[in-house]
């Protein structure tokens, strides 16, 4: 696997990019005729395997390029959880795991994870239709050539009962540095969560919240069809996008002086520190993203802290700088990375 | 009076500048016909004011020209204490007190503050015979023209019996960052005081220290000679300089990164910052001379900070940009001050 760091949300600004940084939507998926990854025997993991290689070498449309989790190096395979292609459970090494990617890495598939088989399209910006069309597009070629698991009255079986049905997980990355300002995250953030839809961190469930970066999605799975999920995520994300504005514009009225410092100071230490921590360079990255956004900043293309929030992460950094190194040599190339990118 | 700002110990680095800003030397004398100056009649003070302006006239030496302290403005009379050319006890308006400067102000001459003259010699750097050789010739000249209170068995008598004797203060403005990171300061200042020296605050007694600078300065006056008390504080300054060398080749190389980190992001605040305090600002300062010193900051001339340290001040700072400013104010062009000076 050549080391390509940049892909498509990376490298472009989508819909509504100054609050949503990304729209991901998540099929699960599995062979009706094989049991579940967890209960599979070798053999049936190995089918799982054979199966998905001959569906995507006849798939033209999308170009899925599968890689063995084995033929990856362990940096490598952290840097495709911090770009949020693969998820944490899918780096441990096993020779029946694999991914698939697009060129672009809009498009992955994950093989023997959780389920036998996870789409995933992750576009920037709010794109959560578009994103959907690309998924359910997949889908169906998927189930025009196999037999998937699928019991009437209930939809998709999973190997989590929570996935069940839809097998859809629709969620948005929303920056939310003014909510957060003014100390009206949490609230919003529990009103959210009685709309039946959940809050993680960056890096999902149980993670930490860091550069006011919060990703919402779905709870529900069963019940609704995936028309419903996405409007009523759609909605809410609108409403967030809404409130968001709304915030940073009573803080420029407000506290335009304690805005433009925060703004500015963070730029000033991004572009001069000699070594940073990833949770303070987040925190700074946010603080200079809401700077652009507000037009205390110019000068600085918004997608370049799209990719500051992927490159400077642990292994995608090693991956950049080519070898291993300490967590202070970490953070010291992590400091050169970021006034390199902002100058 | 003209708003002159710079003088030569904001213009000029001295010996041992690294780690010693200014030197000065002090000395008080009194006319010994005329009752002290708190307890003297307006004609005593009066008389003072007169017999001063004809000992100045005929000086061509110095050149020293006379100014009434009621002929400033308040942010004048501030500016001044802010140069340490005048005591703030000089401010307090009253047509009896002013002030002799010379044109470098390297020499200044108080009349009827605490005692009625007091003459001030301060330069760059460590300097303290030098001045000490100034302060001495311009006193000769005094005491030449003009009958001095002076009382066989205790020398020349003064308004406070802590200045009788010689009259003399000998003071050095030191910057020990180095000692300070590696919290050696404390220490070395309490060994200090137990050689008869006095550590003060940056503006004399009872203020606080800010930046990493400290006063050092004899508290006898009785019981030694001139020569004898600069000898001493000179030796004292001497094992300070050393001092504070070694603790930053300690920093450097036991604690490289830190440091580094320490005055790279000083930096950056300083020419990043919307707005800022003073204690702060006096902090960043101090950091960025340190890196100037160990050579980690290269481009940035060293005599600037001296220049900073009084044209940050507030009323140097509402001076400079020519008006009154609310402290809001003053933080905002504070720090648009320090974004000039530094770029």
């Amino acid at each position: 696997m050549e080391e390509k760091i940049m892909n498509q949300w990376m490298k472009e600004l989508g819909p509504n990019s100054d609050v949503v940084v990304s729209s991901r939507v998540r099929l699960a998926r599995n062979f009706n005729d094989l049991s579940f990854t967890h209960h599979a025997s070798d053999e049936e993991l190995k089918q799982v395997t054979i199966k998905a290689k001959e569906l995507l070498r006849e798939n033209n449309e999308f170009q899925l390029e599968l890689i063995g989790i084995d033929e990856l190096s362990e940096f490598e395979r952290k840097m495709l959880v911090e770009k949020h292609l693969i998820s944490p459970e899918q780096t441990q090494v096993n020779k029946y795991k694999s991914v698939a990617l697009s060129q672009d890495e809009t498009v992955s598939l994950m093989i023997n994870e959780e389920d036998h088989l996870r789409l995933q399209m992750i576009l920037p910006g709010l794109q959560i239709e578009k994103a959907w069309g690309l998924a359910d597009q997949l889908d169906d070629y998927i189930e025009d050539k196999i037999d998937v698991a699928f019991a009437e009255g209930y939809g998709y079986l999973t190997a989590c009962p929570t996935n069940v049905g839809t097998g859809l997980r629709v969620s948005v990355m929303v920056h939310l540095p003014a909510l957060s300002m003014i100390n009206r995250v949490e609230k919003l953030m529990s009103a959210i969560s009685q709309l039946g839809l959940a809050v993680r961190g960056l890096y999902g469930e149980g993670t930490d919240t860091v550069g006011n970066l919060y990703q919402i999605s779905n709870q529900v799975t069963l019940g609704h069809s995936e028309e419903e999920i996405i409007e009523n995520l759609l909605e809410v994300t609108q409403q967030i996008i809404e409130q968001e504005k709304n915030a940073r514009e009573l803080l420029l009225q407000e506290q335009e002086v304690s805005v433009k410092n925060k703004v500015y100071r963070a730029h000033g230490i991004l572009t001069h520190a000699y070594s940073i921590s990833i949770e303070e360079a987040m925190e700074l990255i946010s603080n200079v993203r809401l700077g652009i956004d507000l037009g205390i900043i110019e000068g600085i293309e918004p997608i370049i802290l799209n990719q500051l929030m992927v490159m400077i992460r642990p292994a995608t950094l090693q991956l950049t700088k080519g070898e291993k190194l300490s967590i202070e040599e970490r953070e010291i190339y992590r400091a050169e990375l970021i006034k390199e990118l902002l100058n």
